[in-house]
């Protein structure tokens, strides 16, 4: 565990907002659930369902929502209880600066540009042309491709792998083993073999963008593969040629985004979800984790698409009755068929 | 291929056990499957129906279950000969012993414990604080951050993340390019954008675990994500943050864990299998392949739900019939109702 | 962008062949789509289809199918446009000629063969008994194995990491993260624990392969591994021990092959596609993206099977109807039963 820095109570509303009740000088040193927090830490209080667990407790102090009822214990109310909290965390837990240093062992091109505040850790190498803005911390073995640029106070943890001429905004997170830059897939088909299409286009990624560990994103073939203010994307993702992926958008583990598809902002998108080619998605959308997208959706609202688990057996039966449903006679298309259809079912 | 040692079949039951049955000096070389294997192998008769295939080989000497009648060729009974195999398999081709050494070319920092008997490849950085245990093997680009742990006798091959204060059990096999204890996603929304959650919990890892590579494991949030005793994780796997995967658990490759799910020990967890967050999965449980997981299983047994595969044009009435399902007027849900909703079906 | 070399028309098709019909003289320094052309670009035009597109577009020059009328442009008429355009692409943007250098920072062992024409980027390490082809380059941070051969005029991107004794043809393009010849998983359950298969075979891969970052692919248990010619796998794709896949075969990202399973040649297989183990595929399968194999396919054709995707709630009913499919009473099997199951199904 990191070592947090202690704060009174004063300080945190003196820094982030909300109404204290209780101490001032009571002293926090540590966030925690509400299970197994102790006097020195501070809690919150995700919805009144948890009430019990809140009495039961043994937190020193607790956020929560206004209108909460919070007795004998000292609190903040907050409209966010939840961001409070996280804000509580960053206080308490900061990131170290960046120690403004190359490692001895790094290799940074002569033609690379890297600022005196950068952090650059052992075995990096940072190409020719390449750009490292102000506080960028690079994590051991890092690969920063022939001028390609990391914006100001951006964090690569170990072994990111950022091809030629990709730009990353500022404030970008990209954990262990991700890759940027990588060549799109496909080609033509000629007689019988695949001939390679050179990817000449870029990764451009805008500001306070997160990246997962071993998430890969593809350069575009011909124009660049977009990702937009505050996107959030969590590991082994694979983001195709020529994605775009509005601001704000935020998609879990394992998903996989297939070339020119193009997501709206605000999406929330569920884990391992898949999409197609050449979609259009709408601002607002929601994709249930595991949803297989092969249309495009132009309306906000939430879509889903998994087949539901059961034991084993029943299982076996209803996967032989799902693909018999495909055995009828009838057309699959046409609304005005459907009696039609349904009928033929039951026969 | 590696050279093998070269063993006796006296060596081996003196080693290992069994009852042979032939020349204690026949000697083996290597393994092999039974339809490539020739007289200086020894193969395995795994079940019954394999007998023609027996019948039918070269081996020079099989392993076989008790009662298994063998004519005309050495064996050695024993009770599991698969496992037999695989220690005969291990005898006859050893891991190299560590060099005890640290490459040139590595980095360890100052401040931190490499034992002697360790060997760390070209490229290694070991941050400050970490504590590298008797007998390990990193393998060249291996990064070690600050205060994390490698117990003893494990092996890490190429190119493997472990995050800042994890730890890692004894005897551990980690594949190349896999990252352990990158930041777990999820944050709070904060008028439009979302704010990301420092995580402060560590990954802990048992002994005898072996992960796959490019298999990443995300860190907790609080608390700890833990990885129990003799796990054994295949490739490309996702473990979400707060994740606790019970001991003898065994995962196939890119399944996806979404956090705070916790599965029991003994499991067998199918290939690309998901699970939803914040489930309870009992011991014993077994999920198929492909499984979608999104409830949680309080009872051993098997579980699946994949949709099944037909020809294209099947597929396409079959899947339009089971979106239909969706558009009939009654309620989904309620066990009376099931037979109004399947006359409703039928119409 | 890369800087292109230009080309004049004339240029063009004495290298590549094709008719031209207008001026030799005319030059074009990129590729560009109809829509964001201009008059220094040459485009093309992949259908019919497109007409209007190439109306209202200003590139300076296009490619086209025989028949094509094109009026008032600069034209190449060949039978594959966009095989011709790619070729096209690969001449004004060229991979630049390796260095014939190691990197004063690389690890090379001293009885590991690297041909003087091969370029060594900084940090990779190639170990004992490895050998590098003629005009290989290797990428920042790649790790290649002991006794591991790659081929003359591969190309391995960052961190790339070949296991020792595995095999790699010429023309490869590998990209950055991925892992060839990683241990299979599996082994044999003993006393509630499982002991590990040691894998003594290699990861064989034949000439002109392309393969996606953080791809896996795991070593043979006993025999090899094998990728055919011409094979193309693109990004975060899970292969197998002991899988098998035909000369010209294309896999899409994120799809997972279980192990021994054998895919004919001049297969298409879409994205997250999954297979199990032990299957055979014939050659020239199609299986669309989002796919499950669960059984050996010995036709040529289209397969599918993804849960079609709906809005939430009618979602939530026809998921629930699926899973009552499974609940009646009547076996799954045998097609005389055809009648009497759906009957069961409408009570």
């Amino acid at each position: 565990m990191r070592t947090a820095r202690s704060f009174s109570l004063g300080e945190l509303v003196d820094c982030l907002g909300g109404e204290l009740r209780g101490s001032r000088e009571q002293r926090i040193v540590q966030i925690a659930p509400l299970e197994s927090a102790g006097p020195e830490h501070i809690s919150f209080l995700a919805r009144e369902a948890l009430r019990d667990a809140l009495s039961a407790s043994r937190a020193g102090a607790v956020i929560v929502a206004p209108g909460a009822a919070v007795e004998g214990r000292a609190h903040i109310v907050a409209p966010n209880p939840y961001a409070y909290f996280i804000r509580v965390a960053a206080l308490l837990n900061p990131d170290p600066e960046p120690e403004g240093s190359v490692h001895a062992s790094a290799f940074v091109h002569a033609e690379a540009r890297v600022a005196a505040s950068a952090e650059i850790g052992p075995f990096v190498s940072v190409d020719r042309g390449a750009c490292i803005g102000e506080r960028v911390r690079l994590g051991a073995g890092c690969r920063i491709g022939a001028h390609a640029a990391i914006g100001d106070d951006s964090r690569l943890h170990a072994n990111v792998c950022v091809y030629a001429h990709c730009v990353i905004g500022m404030r970008a997170v990209i954990n262990a083993g991700a890759i940027v830059g990588s060549d799109g897939f496909g080609g033509a088909l000629d007689h019988g073999r695949w001939i390679k299409m050179p990817h000449i286009g870029r990764v451009l990624i805008g500001d306070d963008v997160e990246i997962g560990a071993n998430t890969t994103i593809d350069r575009g073939a011909m124009a660049d593969t977009v990702i937009c203010d505050g996107v959030k994307l969590d590991n082994q993702i694979q983001v195709g040629h020529n994605v775009y992926i509005g601001a704000h958008t935020t998609i879990a583990g394992c998903t996989g985004i297939a070339g020119s598809t193009r997501i709206g902002a605000h999406c929330v998108i569920g884990g391992a979800a898949r999409f197609t080619g050449h979609l259009e998605l709408a601002e607002r959308v929601h994709v249930s984790a595991g949803t297989f997208v092969t249309r495009s959706i132009d309306k906000p609202g939430r879509y889903s698409g998994v087949y539901p688990m059961s034991d084993h057996r029943r299982w076996l039966k209803s996967a032989a009755r799902v693909r018999r449903l495909g055995e009828a006679g009838s057309p699959p298309r046409g609304d005005s068929g459907t009696r039609q259809e349904d009928d033929d079912n039951a026969h």
